[in-house]
């Protein structure tokens, strides 16, 4: 029987495909970087090598802030969350004396992102819950299509990196199927994933809350209560990807140490294997930071990926082009 | 950017493509049921239709035991279980006399899966958490191979519905992704979705249990904990659809009452939706059942189907051939 393993759509890829013979990455300056994705891609899918590996088992996952776009000067989803809470302060009174949401409405609502993880829960309990999910994602694509980013006052989703859109096209090119795993709500990416990123929903995989289906006048909803289903980061990203995936990635991608065990659970299988860190080193066209972040922490997985040979992205020297509206 | 939409692969399936416009339903008797089918998928994919669907919303969601499947003498994971049950007494002289595990070892085992939940779950514990990802599906991939059906004494996976597989690679034809949303073990059925069905891993959804991330001897692992994640039946089934397809389906097809709030979410929607019921119906080649059954019970879905006009298969009647070694 035939199944739906093939489902990279080369045959409407034509175009796509022909450039890519000429160069899938041009965003991407000539470099060992780019050189060993290049390389990976080509021993994989090529049936003659000793390392190939057939479509149903190319499976690539992608970690999304940070590593597909900016989580500077907080995750985006912070932002949205910040500007949640700023819509519905008038309705909230008592929110201007209590804590997190007095910071919140401040000019220095990042400290709840890094202070006391209670007061994130707060926030995101009454911001992402207490609604259907129909009336979430209306939120957050009313949200995307107005917010504009601090720094470069352009719409979040402009925001994404080029070169990692092109590494995206040439693995979906080369019949690979590609997934984002994420610490971020999954509800949350489902709204720009598909049109940003090619990346359809059933693809995303991200931290959830917990839903209860209920009939409301007649109609089915699907309620988001305000208890946590599952934290998408660190060791919970190889659960997900077992959970929603159900087979072993072969090439991962991340730029944090939440990406660590993905990254330790895709190069641990049989055969060939990819682990991709993006480095933040370009404080000039995006931002520069690692080991000291507290938003993009890079620490233990940048160690590990030195002594186990991954690719490590130095973005100022391996990225020809940052954003696509440069 | 080009997504991963177009998933059915066309172009590849030229040959079945073009047996399908003969008669794509070839295993289904002439009537309303086949009838219904057809149209809906013609009315969906014609894009000068008024009820067209795009591509990337043409989500199928398909329950497992009883609709893809044969379900009696009981569910063949059920089987599995009793299987591995036998297989570990030696190795627990104490099962003798303890509960579940002694009616298990009887020849009375299904009075363990109608009885106290409690039973079930001890079973459930002993047989498939306790062990890593890789040792479960290896344990049923041998069960798989060597175990025959009580009554007809073949592998399990040919008691798979002939008029269901036409369904499926109908659908598939037609652009639409199929995806399994059962109360069977996720990981269970991965194990042969993908060969029986052309069902892919991460488009299987079922039940589930906690899984633990760890590095054991250098090597990373995931571990079945003995703990329940998610139960996919009754209002579980709409809540996995929304965490893992993230999107609605447009038709659904069920044969109980587990698979009623699937069929309700389906159908709620806006546009042309389709729900279909498998009503067991033939005694002489599959198992005549519904209102009265312990696995299996259909009563109230039946009711809702009836009165809201979801196509209700009568087996007996509407397939010309029940199971492929017919």
């Amino acid at each position: 029987m035939k199944s739906q393993h093939s489902s990279a759509g080369i045959d409407s890829q034509a175009g796509y495909t022909t450039a890519a013979l000429a160069d899938p990455l041009p965003s991407w300056n000539e470099g060992a970087a780019k050189a060993s994705i290049i390389n990976f891609v080509k021993t994989t899918t090529d049936a003659a090598s000793p390392d190939y590996v057939p479509p149903e088992e190319r499976i690539a996952t992608f970690d999304n802030d940070g590593t597909l776009w900016s989580e500077q000067p907080y995750y985006f989803q912070f932002a949205f969350a910040i500007d949640q809470i700023k819509a519905r302060a008038s309705r909230h009174p008592e929110w201007q004396d209590n804590e997190p949401f007095k910071t919140m409405l401040s000019s220095d609502a990042r400290a709840v992102l890094t202070g006391d993880q209670r007061g994130l829960v707060e926030v995101v309990a009454a911001t992402h819950f207490g609604m259907t999910t129909d009336e979430f994602e209306a939120e957050v694509r009313k949200w995307l299509a107005s917010a504009r980013h601090p720094r470069t006052d352009r719409p979040y989703t402009d925001m994404v990196f080029q070169p990692m859109l092109e590494v995206l096209n040439y693995l979906r090119a080369s019949d690979f199927r590609t997934f984002i795993v994420s610490g971020g709500g999954i509800e949350f990416m489902r709204t720009f994933a598909e049109q940003t990123y090619g990346i359809p929903h059933q693809q995303v995989i991200g931290s959830s809350g917990k839903l209860k289906f209920e009939i409301r006048d007649g109609k089915p909803i699907l309620l988001k209560l305000a208890e946590i289903n599952f934290i998408d980061d660190f060791a919970g990203k190889p659960v997900s990807i077992q959970h929603h995936i159900g087979r072993r990635p072969i090439a991962a991608f991340g730029n944090s140490d939440g990406d660590l065990q993905m990254l330790q659970w895709t190069t641990g299988g049989d055969g060939a294997r990819f682990a991709l860190l993006v480095r933040h080193t370009d404080a000039i066209r995006e931002w520069q930071y690692d080991r000291e972040a507290d938003i993009g922490h890079l620490d233990q997985a940048l160690d590990e990926a030195k002594a186990r040979g991954w690719t490590v992205v130095d973005m100022k020297n391996d990225w020809r082009r940052v954003f696509p509206f440069e």
